[in-house]
């Protein structure tokens, strides 16, 4: 199933995962959730230190399909929004950096994958919309993301219009780390990701999953949390290691991923 | 009473209320508060999809009225401040788009409305701040909204100094969603609140209300919240209408308000 | 002890507490973490009005000593952390308003202080980074003030690049406010700072560690607590003062600091 809607290769340290069903702009149906939270869980239990998440076709991601959608039942969209959520949890969970590569529309749930990734590379030409606010149904759930990315009068800017940003103004609202040229997207992609991924992995697979959770917290609990997180990892092998090779002036030899 | 201090009209499916106070700055006395209040309410009882919080006279408001609160104790300071507070609560409530259209000066809680709104449009003459630090008497409350609308070293810098900013530098900081020349307000004002106010009406109220209060949430707790919101409203008329609509390539209906 | 790695000096109103281990790059051991405590401390216990936190040699601070924590046991970790985190607490905790002055590198825990100071102004030439995350020790503790200043996907950049910002980086993200050419700092800290404390410091005592309180809180729980401490602080003398003085149109005198 998910060979049909989810092309998973892998490079190097780099598992890429490609939304496959540019004729349906990559809709977010449930079959496509199931299979990228396979591809993704997969890619956590690996030994990849990064993954790509990307889109065929003319679009990132269109959101949630509207044809598979029309007329289901609450349980069935319980269903949808919980799996969608999952996933969402998923990708800040993993250990590896996730990195979204943005080109055509990233739209509601297609959106919400891009603010919920670690980083996020966009093409000049790519734009993004919360667009429920223009129709008959709010991007309620996409925006606990793309709100945690900009600030809140542009995230109600957003909701409430639904329409289209462009890339420039998505890099000014904080929702994307880098533009480029179109052409130049996938060596953006692999040069931030290559930066992202150059420490000791098992330090930085609980740093990634810490820095997402104590963002949620107070500020005291998360210093708690955080205090109990960092001194704890000072006794992994690696931690050992970074410290003795900065003081010994001397590279770094990482053991565990 | 609330004749006297608000001028509320209809025009077509937007209520203007308008501060009128003019020689006092629209300062926000209990009366003023009071007076929003029930015109804020009364709008988010109509049929209105968007209302406009606007001031005649030379400033949009000037905050609390340092006249009339010299000398209160401290049950008169904390039904003041409740009001005030029940307000900002109220506008971020109602089903409506609340759009603060600001010109002049916006200081103290007059800032505070601004950041409560959902959108705020500028003149580009108008100035922000809460001047309460330079003073004798800490924009505490204020900061609460404004602080939720610009980033830390911002808010903290705004409060402490108590200086005005402009309005490019509020634009930058993230407190109003545009700027536009004195002389073009109105329009910018009208074409904003028309772009966010044309979905479903039924689906709005209850995206517009999720939306300010998952954000107040740590992430797992919001994402509960939104899935349940997002679900039950996939059940209303205005939702199957809008995913039909899309599937058969026509313009929606939409039923409810 | 203090004396040896801290140089504290009182001009006017003004502490200066100014980190003094130079060939070190001004590293934060325990012994450094324990000496800025008690600096602070007995800054927070006098009757200035700010404090401007500096570090003398090249550099701001390079963060925790690396030198000094190869080879620590968890309990010993535990113990810098948490010696950290208090320093970090009281620093937001103090009547004073706190700003860094910040030149050279900021790194890790050195970051984490300009981060959590109430104000900063960084010299042109200034780099920032958390860079745990290309090494093997991820910088869970400094992200938790780095994180509370700057956007999320800005955020999960330099923790997990680890690379360095520049000041105008670190201005457009909102860690610093202000960046001044090198040779402007000193000028551009005492006016900021001077800017930052000129109304009642009693006021502003209750004001400042109410505002990074509040921050921490979701909204409804932000509104009750910042009612009940802004309809105390009411009931100063230098509150009645400041009205009187507003209605009377005269200079206020503060009574208290």
């Amino acid at each position: 199933m998910s060979d049909d809607l989810v092309v998973v290769d892998r490079q190097g340290p780099v598992v890429r995962i490609t939304m496959d069903r540019p004729q349906r702009r990559n809709a977010l149906s449930l079959e496509m959730l199931r299979a990228l939270t396979a591809a993704m869980r997969d890619a956590g239990e690996s030994d990849a230190t990064g993954v790509v998440l990307a889109g065929n076709g003319p679009a990132f991601s269109a959101g949630h399909d509207m044809a598979a959608m029309a007329g289901a039942s609450l349980p069935e969209m319980r269903e949808l929004l919980w799996t969608c959520t999952e996933l969402m949890e998923l990708i800040q969970a993993i250990p590896q950096v996730v990195l979204a590569r943005v080109h055509g529309v990233a739209t509601a749930a297609g959106c919400q994958l891009v603010a919920t990734a670690d980083l996020a590379v966009a093409a000049r030409s790519a734009r993004f919309a919360a667009p429920g606010g223009k129709g008959g149904w709010f991007c309620t759930t996409p925006m606990v993301a793309i709100g945690r990315n900009v600030g809140r009068k542009q995230a109600a800017e957003m909701a409430l219009t639904g329409d289209e940003i462009d890339a420039d103004t998505a890099l000014a609202w904080g929702l994307v780390n880098r533009v480029v040229p179109d052409d130049e997207l996938d060596a953006a992609v692999d040069e931030l990701l290559a930066r992202a991924t150059r420490g000791s992995a098992a330090s930085r697979a609980i740093g990634k999953r810490a820095l997402h959770t104590q963002l949620g917290m107070d500020q005291r609990s998360a210093y708690a949390y955080a205090v109990e997180v960092m001194a704890a990892a000072s006794q992994l092998e690696d931690a050992r290691e970074g410290m003795a090779s900065f003081v010994e002036k001397r590279p770094p030899e990482w053991r565990h991923r």
